[in-house]
């Protein structure tokens, strides 16, 4: 076995097609030589402060410009990027950032103030505006590698899992590729092709994005928040061929059409964050709008199971078919289901992560013979179309963020009144889904100071929005709380 | 490092989509299930016979609906497929099959006399005609692999080289992958692309059209023989989206058309077989033709460097540069050169096969670093078009078929008169090129007589058309044949 390479992709790209538009953002745009000429800047201006000599650095980042050359930056100077979520408090990316033992962080400045609340957590930690990368010492000495291995870790993305406690998702150079591979013998790749990204470049949704657009030599078109006008506005005019959204986009985006329909030039509405409803897919049909639903985890670097519009009705609430070079299984104790039984969701592919950083108890528990346990729940029917039932840990998707109970039962627990806390997902129209709390006291609080408890400690969206007193909470012989029973109690 | 695996992928692409075409020939279609169930059917009765016991076998095939069907086949079952090509003569035909030390051989029965030619020279052969096989018994025991290795050996193709012993190429199942991830990067994909295939199943050119047709979802027209009439008629029909030729081809295909465009629905002339000359080029633009020029070799899987249509005037001699996962240099004495500088292609890639079997010197000699040496001599311009002034060893591409200076030279000089012998190419309109001959004699003899015993011992297309006696062979002052001299003193 000897190891596997492939070209500096971004390199490669700008040798290959120079003059393609990279990508579209704040009304302006970049060509891929243009992008390499500024990543190759920054990398020189990088290595004035030894940057090169750090495996891991974080990246704490909004859908930006700079953001896209950062990112390449650091794939350039072969540094591991750890993906952080604006969206966590101080603690939370302290916790991440003292997991990993990083030293610095890069941020865009208007992060300012979090970075200055991050301060107190971890006082060491180097920090580096990108305002500020431009007037570091241009060093010129960087020289980019000729190729990229492919079992060299590209970036690090925390995701939590089975246990409350987040853990960092290693993706490959070769998982990246592997992904985009899987999704172009699916989707296919034309000339035209011009991919809108209003989700996260910090998630594997919008990560993924940027990769493909380098490997298939295409534009992106990159938003710095989902505004459902403005790419309504953008695709009704031409722009834009495929999009990857979450439910509560699809929403936003449909409402705002009125009665006019999506071009022909529009192909693939890519769909992730769980099953649609029928009433939204059947509008989706009314408004020319090809969706393709799509599973996929952080592990997976981005979508591994996905449903063609064709589908859409008659499979209603499937996931789809795994990706060419993927598969899938559902167990029940390492053992493979026959159809129609549910049991976990397993899967094998090259895009799978090969496991977490520093994480060995888990990495032995989720890993068997080359196969992934995702956790979550599902069955195949008898032609192979995946059904997802339960994601696992009883996630919660919110507006495209993945909300991990354990999690936030762990801070409701930490408060001195709280004996049992458990969390749980209600319908939303807005969000598709929101996170609230059933919560076990030893003496009298307003639930207004446990959410302002939480607020402290976890991300917004994380925060319960609602919080219920019980007596006790639902739970198995073992004494596992069961939190689908919790979703029955408050249905009532 | 673990080893790298894909899905089966016959059975992966019946599984995601069963019911689209994966073949037209012969006047009938088979989808990819009707397909993948023949070829279980076949596998089953092979079993019975043990096939799946061997490591290699040889297969003789023309283009035809069968040859499809065995060749899944022996990927199936996990063996080895040698391609072998039915012009040879019994003698180097013979030739392979004991370098392989293989046991059983495959064939059409079309070429039953051929085969029995061959008992003379390999008497012990187990020959199984395809028709044959339909009268095994089915043995249904077979159970298709799950998982294809990626560094397992795929198929065997002949070549020569440098040498004039041919070498068996070893194409693994990775190298076939990623050459095909290399084309859609470079060509695209979609629904509606068919490949039309009058170029031999047992050449890569050929063989590399079936892979991409299981890998993409994509409908292969097989052709049992070239027919310019026939072709046209399909592509001005509107079937067939692509499809690879040699200039031979594109001449006839020119020829036959009159005054008629092309549809705007046919997108790729993938053109082989070394440049293009201008006036062809042009008469292409004339009739909406998007040609596609190309460089590549059984040891590189397929092509391995395109020049685009937008190009071809522009670049005109050029190759263009490397598909997107792949490297190539100009070296001398393995120092890489600047633009401009001739020297020796070397190309690096996952498709770029890891050896000849049974070869270690030769594999010592033409590996290094991860590149491989091609013996093709050219240069770079400097935007990193390359531009091939010759091919290994003099290679003589005629009518699509490499044809060896050295092999032939070698069977020359076994003729008792011949002192000493040079073979060259000659332009030929309808060939591209043929060889011609010039030979250093102790007796008089007739030209005729040197012709006939040539092709007593060589396929009909590498026979020397013509035969000059000289009395003395250019050489250089090692007293190496210089075989671009003797075309200049034949063109005189």
């Amino acid at each position: 076995m000897t190891k596997s390479y492939i070209p500096n992709w971004l390199k490669q790209r700008v040798f290959l097609t120079p003059s393609r538009v990279a990508l579209y953002a704040e009304d302006t745009s970049l060509s891929f030589s243009e992008l390499y000429e500024k990543v190759i800047d920054r990398c020189n201006r990088l290595t004035s402060i030894q940057l090169q000599e750090e495996s891991y650095v974080g990246v704490l980042i909004n859908n930006t410009k700079e953001a896209v050359i950062i990112l390449h930056s650091l794939q350039q100077l072969g540094i591991t990027a750890v993906l952080l979520n604006h969206r966590l408090t101080p603690i939370e990316m302290g916790f991440q950032i003292s997991d990993i033992g990083m030293n610095t962080i890069l941020y865009d400045q208007e992060f300012e103030s979090k970075m200055n609340e991050l301060k107190n957590v971890t006082p060491r930690l180097r920090m580096i505006s990108f305002d500020s990368i431009d007037h570091l010492p241009l060093a010129n000495r960087f020289i980019p590698k000729e190729r990229f291995e492919m079992d060299a870790t590209c970036s690090i993305m925390y995701t939590s899992g089975t246990t409350g406690r987040p853990k960092g998702v290693q993706q490959t150079f070769g998982n990246h590729w592997w992904s985009a591979m899987g999704s172009v013998l699916n989707l296919g790749l034309t000339e035209k092709d011009e991919w809108l990204c209003a989700v996260p470049l910090f998630h594997i949704s919008g990560y993924s994005i940027l990769m493909r657009s380098v490997l298939y030599g295409m534009p992106i078109r990159l938003y710095k928040k989902f505004d459902e006008k403005k790419v309504n506005q953008d695709i009704l005019a031409g722009s834009g061929t495929i999009m990857s959204v979450v439910s509560s986009m699809l929403h936003r985006l449909i409402d705002d059409l009125d009665s006019i329909q999506y071009p022909d030039s529009f192909r693939c509405m890519l769909l992730g964050g769980g099953p649609a409803p029928k009433p939204l897919l059947e509008e989706c049909i009314e408004f020319n709008i090809p969706v393709y639903q799509t599973y996929g985890m952080t592990e997976t670097a981005s979508q591994i199971v996905t449903l063609p519009p064709e589908y859409s009705i008659s499979k209603l609430g499937s996931a789809g078919k795994p990706l060419f070079p993927c598969e899938i299984e559902i167990w029940d104790k390492r053992k493979k289901l026959s159809p129609f039984e549910e049991g976990e969701i397993v899967v094998r592919g090259e895009n799978v992560t090969q496991g977490y950083y520093n994480r060995e108890e888990a990495n032995k528990e989720n890993f068997v013979d080359g196969w992934f346990l995702t956790g979550d729940i599902g069955f195949m029917d008898e032609e192979g179309f995946l059904f997802v039932k339960d994601r696992r840990s009883d996630l919660i998707i919110s507006g495209g963020e993945n909300v991990y109970p354990a999690e936030i039962e762990e801070v409701l627990l930490g408060h001195p009144l709280v004996k049992e806390a458990g969390v749980t997902g209600i319908e939303s129209e807005r969000w598709g889904q929101i996170p609230v709390a059933c919560v076990v006291i030893s003496k009298e609080i307003k639930s207004e100071e446990l959410i302002a408890y939480s607020r402290e400690k976890l991300a917004g969206y994380k925060v319960p929005r609602q919080i219920y007193f019980v007596d006790s909470l639902p739970r198995n012989a073992s004494n596992k709380l069961l939190r689908r029973e919790l979703r029955k109690w408050i249905d009532k």
